[in-house]
């Protein structure tokens, strides 16, 4: 079977699309020409039992409120405000009406939260696995979109945040651990579990970021940091540096991973602190790019929201993503920090 | 677990929409405020393996082309014009590519025909099963959607097109009949096949139904006849009687069922010609309602458009569905005619 990416290279090669679209497949979501002063964006994710999620370690609601969250990220990555969710969802005979009920009270919660009218879907049975796909329509001012496509040399690259937690949290579920028996003390743990199990989208921030048209190019980190950052050169045609010391690591991955990097460095780096914040993936964070003419209203941004921004490199004319560490260069593959050692 | 209409009626009670939403969950397709002059539509539909589709009996090509089939005959039940899709597919190992690009390119046929750009979606793995969800955008006039709620006493109540052949096909292919294995001389299997396999939306009727504003209701023929009808019903407060000779069977149907026909009549009626025209599903013609007033506009459309249009009963003050046989009238229920005796 083919892989996804040379699916997505299928699908770009062979579709033709009108003029009213203006950003078509390949962006955080597609954008499409609306009335005179607004565009209409639109996405779609899926997540499938035992390939994105487990149900025996999943509370139902959080995974209602994660289906819709991971939207609510691509829309807010291009800038835009989501309005409209469509749910559809193919259940194996296992499941409960509890479980339902708990599934679909999460969307709702999330939708609600986040100011989202549910407008339609589709409900089947499946033969064995949990599908869940929800299409989420937004909006942003005409012309407005923030694509990936427009990061320029010279650029500051901004991440949102702090980074690892939800690959932390997914490796602490594959070894046993659950949010129901954490004891009290258990904080770096509940956290890390909870950014891989419940993300919370950075809706205000992108739609801040798109209103200002203070960023050049933006992405949600659904892939990890490094790949999503080389999907923005890849469709600006430019490089960039980021620098490790510079990297956000979620406080919880630094308390856990502290232990085990006292031992001796681990062949695969994707098991320190740096190497989950690099590579890890389902974050839901944000990663823009912005002029740096731009860094005063962007720490304005920063402090009127309360939330972590930071600078992680600049884009260049330079070959791929390169990682500052130490003052050394080194290159930084786009499938994560695993593959650089 | 709970039925389908369980969790959809569960899902009606709990959502709470913003007021751009004309028409929520419970329609063909969500109606949303556009711009002044134009309304959005939006629907999606799930495919999924072992439930809706076989594989084994399935040419990938055709499944791509009803997968965004059954989502045009929803926007066209709207009385809208189709526009944008987005695609989320769970493939499990077993699809090879040349499986693969048959589908996507029996999609990327169907969109063309119909003018629908394909803006997007979302491909994954999956542990066994293929999941197809496609998502669908159209447009409408302001104000101009059909629902199924506008049904009066007095309407008329017509269907396009011929009933039966798909539920024909799907038994067909269940018995072990491949479209790939018939002869010159199986027309009627072919037809019957290819109804149930490749069905062909009523775009150009929906649209033009709409555009002159004929209908008071209208639906797709996704559930049955006599089911689909019953929506209609529950949702303009009203009854209606249908006329058995009236209801356009399938060429197909009769040719093939006319000798299961003369033997005794068997206890269960969707074996009959007319059973599988009242309950068959997955038909995907038009059923709508309109004031007499219209009927000559509707006869001009028909010849127009060079489409079977058939007046099969009227709108009434009554109880619910009733079904005139030889002069004498029963109760036909919604899932169908084989409940009735």
């Amino acid at each position: 079977m083919p892989t996804e990416s040379e699916i997505i290279s299928l699908i770009r090669r062979r579709v033709r699309t009108s003029g009213d679209v203006l950003t078509g497949i390949g962006d955080d979501a597609a954008v499409i020409k609306g009335s005179a002063d607004k565009d209409l964006l639109a996405c779609c994710d899926l997540m499938v039992e035992g390939v994105h999620f487990q149900i025996d370690w999943t509370p139902p609601r959080l995974l209602g409120r994660k289906a819709l969250a991971i939207n609510l990220s691509d829309i807010a990555a291009m800038g835009g405000v989501s309005k409209f969710a469509m749910i559809s969802v193919a259940l194996p005979d296992r499941c409960s009406e509890e479980f339902i009920v708990e599934f679909f009270e999460g969307v709702f919660e999330m939708a609600e939260e986040q100011g989202v009218s549910i407008i339609g879907g589709d409900t089947s049975s499946s033969r064995e696995w949990m599908f869940v796909d929800i299409s989420l329509i937004g909006e942003c001012g005409a012309g407005c979109a923030v694509t990936r496509a427009g990061a320029k040399p010279g650029d500051v690259i901004y991440v949102s945040g702090s980074l690892g937690g939800s690959a932390l949290g997914l490796k602490l579920l594959g070894d046993g651990v659950r949010l129901s028996e954490l004891g009290e003390a258990d904080d770096d743990r509940r956290t890390a579990l909870l950014k891989h199990l419940s993300p919370q989208p950075q809706t205000t921030l992108g739609r801040a970021i798109g209103e200002a048209r203070l960023a050049t190019a933006m992405i949600d980190i659904s892939d990890g940091l490094s790949t999503d950052l080389w999907h923005i050169l890849e469709e600006s045609n430019c490089g960039a540096i980021i620098h490790a010391d510079a990297i956000p690591i979620s406080a919880s991955v630094r308390g856990l991973m502290s232990a085990a990097e006292s031992t001796p460095r681990k062949p695969v780096a994707c098991d320190t602190s740096l190497g989950l914040a690099l590579s890890g993936g389902e974050e839901y964070e944000l990663l823009f790019t912005a002029n740096p003419a731009s860094s005063i209203q962007i720490d304005e941004l920063k402090n009127s929201l309360g939330l972590a921004i930071t600078a992680i490199g600049q884009i260049d004319e330079g070959e791929g993503l390169r990682l500052e560490q130490e003052g050394r260069l080194s290159p930084l593959a786009p499938s994560g920090y695993e593959h650089l050692i």
